[in-house]
């Protein structure tokens, strides 16, 4: 059965039982650019990107949804979001690096992430991007340095820590109190930022930021780091702090197998507008500005990996091994995160499951599992069969390596039947690009 | 303390306090080359190979020592192991990329790895290397086509799977039933390869493979797989197997931590070859070729990872998170494995240790560390301190990625005093080298 939950939204099986995606017929997109492949549907990407603005500005009009870089991003994908009028959120210099490239509108770039560098740091205030979001001690105090030497005045955020579990992997939960994120409010350490931020001459301090994990599939963790977050805001009035904006982060969670029923965006808009407008008011606070930063949650359903079929290896009463071109060097997700994922065999969506497999990759190791036990319909191993992975768009290629050097997969993005190459294959050449002999 | 014996042979401590390795100060080293940097100690690169090619030639003299590349290679260190004398060890045509660039002796190349695609079988049969080791069924066909094709016979061998557990971490475990790898001698798998092979005109069997998994610290499953895989062997000898060569794998371990205490190459030697022999002359064998290959034990001791400490962050009564410049995007065994390392303060070695912290990175992930609780001298985050994690030569650049887009680091390597760059660093336009607009 075709899990249509986590495919992109213009996926469709064609006559010849073909899985399509953006009107392109994914065994023409194999046979094009090769495997593995990674297909980044427009559709679903510009759909996501709407649902969250329509969602969070039609209840609370002063939003800005800033995309979390971090999930995805390379020029392509970057003047997307500029054209759906989204910020960008970035967490290094690279990824600033990536916005300078397309010149995203720089009031709209938020620069994220613990331990920037004083480079950073410089390449930030340098080219004037909208707000610095302040992690610790250290980083406040290079930054009025940085804006010192600049002789300009930066607004900045802090990174607060409200000391919530937001119930998600270990690895990926970030605003508890044992976190290398942002300032504590337990600790007094908040409260401490607040006042250097307050009386750093070269730093505007404009409000809040924190961020409590991903992906997060609950809802009541938003509302508790909301009331948290406000709470302390209301009570740093008297030293200074005027909240004029306040970003509760992302984390939104997305569908990786067809039993997952993540929140909508409505469903994350009505508890943390719901919760933050009901705060304001309880503590006499005005209503900031709201900033909001999904990543994972509009790139993760616009990708799909397609993998060849190669060796089928059958352990009897064991297990049968179905291996693939690619695998833990484009996506480590399974192996880090015992991430779980759906597969189709995408050249014969519509043949009944009638074995269950564990989808193995090519590299050298035996923690290089996809997928540990999907029910697929059998596979020879004539090379023929395709097998494509859904919810792949976010931090797969982000996280991609180059082990056992199998060059990294292409990205092509499909619209209207027309794939357009966003990032070619990497060659072996590449992979020798940095080696001085 | 100076954890000594995870560092490489040339480390020592001046007068400043510094460590210094192959005569090289690292403070200058991080002034020249910047961090994150890897620091690759030629002479502990050449004598690993040493110690491993004489330790087991003079018990054995019909020995060859192939590098396992997948620990690390590129064009540089390929030629320090061609220089002494090595064969190569790829899983890839990227990794046969390497040895082609640099024009390794071909027929000391050894291609291994479970699902092989036609266009690298078909570059290793053109470029005529020494051996490709099958590892299914699906690959014994491809590569009897490809030979056909290109009109001539190629050396293989079969790698065969023992069912011995090494008793390592899951993810690196290859040798038991339930692998990806290889034909496993319990099933009839590997009989049944033996006959095909043997029966593939283009196809000329010289014998066996097994591989166990990696590090392993005990010597008693390379005995018993030894063992298993001779007497297979010698079953098979009716069916045509003339076992000219047998290759028992690698998985030779170092040490992490300062406690660790692996067998050393002569143990190794002593287990893999008093065996060998042994069990040839119980089942009236004749002696074959030996190869063997080790990779993390010959590149792990020789790197060491050098970052700059930033933002410290102290919770009282929780955790003293040291972040610094680089993290999981350079070595994710940490997150990946739970790998444990040792970490000195570069620039005051002999400071004595006070403080337990956690050593974090910079990337926006609370896995993101890389050693949990490591005694360390106090450390403020004025910038000026340097953190060195030995055992870094494999596994870390190999499986780098550009998370964050965070770029990849150099590599020096260091001799007398000399340090070259043998691989240099990526920057923010290499990073968007694949992108198309």
């Amino acid at each position: 059965m075709f899990p249509r939950n986590v495919f992109p939204t213009t996926s469709e099986v064609n006559e010849a039982g073909h899985l399509v995606i953006g009107g392109c017929d994914t065994v023409d997109l194999a046979a094009e650019f090769g495997t593995p492949l990674y297909i980044f549907d427009d559709a679903t990407l510009r759909g996501r990107c709407r649902s969250f603005v329509q969602e969070f500005n039609k209840r609370y009009p002063n939003t800005t949804v800033a995309y979390a870089s971090k999930a995805y991003v390379n020029p392509a994908v970057a003047q997307i979001f500029a054209d759906e009028g989204l910020g960008l959120d970035v967490v290094s210099g690279g990824e600033l690096a990536v916005a300078q490239a397309i010149n995203f509108p720089k009031e709209l770039v938020y620069f994220h992430g613990s331990n920037k560098t004083a480079a950073e740091l410089e390449q930030a205030v340098e080219w004037k991007i909208g707000r610095i979001v302040i992690d610790s001690f250290h980083e406040l105090g290079l930054l009025e340095e940085v804006a010192a030497s600049a002789g300009t005045s930066q607004d900045v955020l802090l990174r607060v820590s409200p000391s919530i579990d937001p119930h998600t992997h270990e690895k990926t939960t970030t605003g508890v109190l044992d976190s290398k994120f942002g300032f504590a409010i337990e600790t007094g350490h908040a409260a401490e930022a607040v006042r250097q931020a307050v009386a750093a001459p070269h730093l505007n301090l404009k409000g809040l930021h924190f961020h409590l994990g991903s992906p997060i599939f609950e809802l009541q963790p938003y509302r508790d780091g909301v009331e948290v977050v406000l709470e302390f805001a209301a009570s740093m009035r008297e030293e200074g702090l005027d909240l004029q904006e306040f970003s509760p982060g992302g984390g939104f969670a997305i569908a990786y197998t067809a039993d997952q029923n993540p929140p909508t965006p409505a469903d994350y808009a009505e508890a943390i507008i719901g919760t933050m407008t009901a705060e304001c008011d309880r503590l006499g606070l005005d209503l900031p500005h709201l900033t909001i930063e999904p990543g994972r949650a509009i790139a993760g359903p616009a990708g799909v990996a397609l993998y060849r079929v190669g060796a089928v290896k059958e352990i009897p009463g064991v297990r049968r091994y179905v291996s693939v071109d690619g695998g833990m060097g484009d996506n480590i997700r399974p192996a880090l995160y015992d991430a779980a994922y759906e597969a189709v065999v995408a050249n014969r969506v519509n043949d009944r499951g009638e074995q269950v497999a564990t989808i193995a990759g090519k590299y050298c190791e035996s923690g290089d599992v996809l997928i540990k036990d999907v029910l697929l319909p059998a596979i020879d191993g004539s090379g023929k069969d395709l097998i494509a992975i859904p919810a792949s768009g976010a931090y797969c290629i982000p996280m991609a390596s180059n082990y056992n050097l199998n060059p990294k997969p292409p990205i092509v993005l499909v619209n209207n039947g027309q794939a357009r190459l966003i990032r070619r294959r990497e060659t072996f050449q590449d992979q020798m690009l940095l080696d001085v002999a």
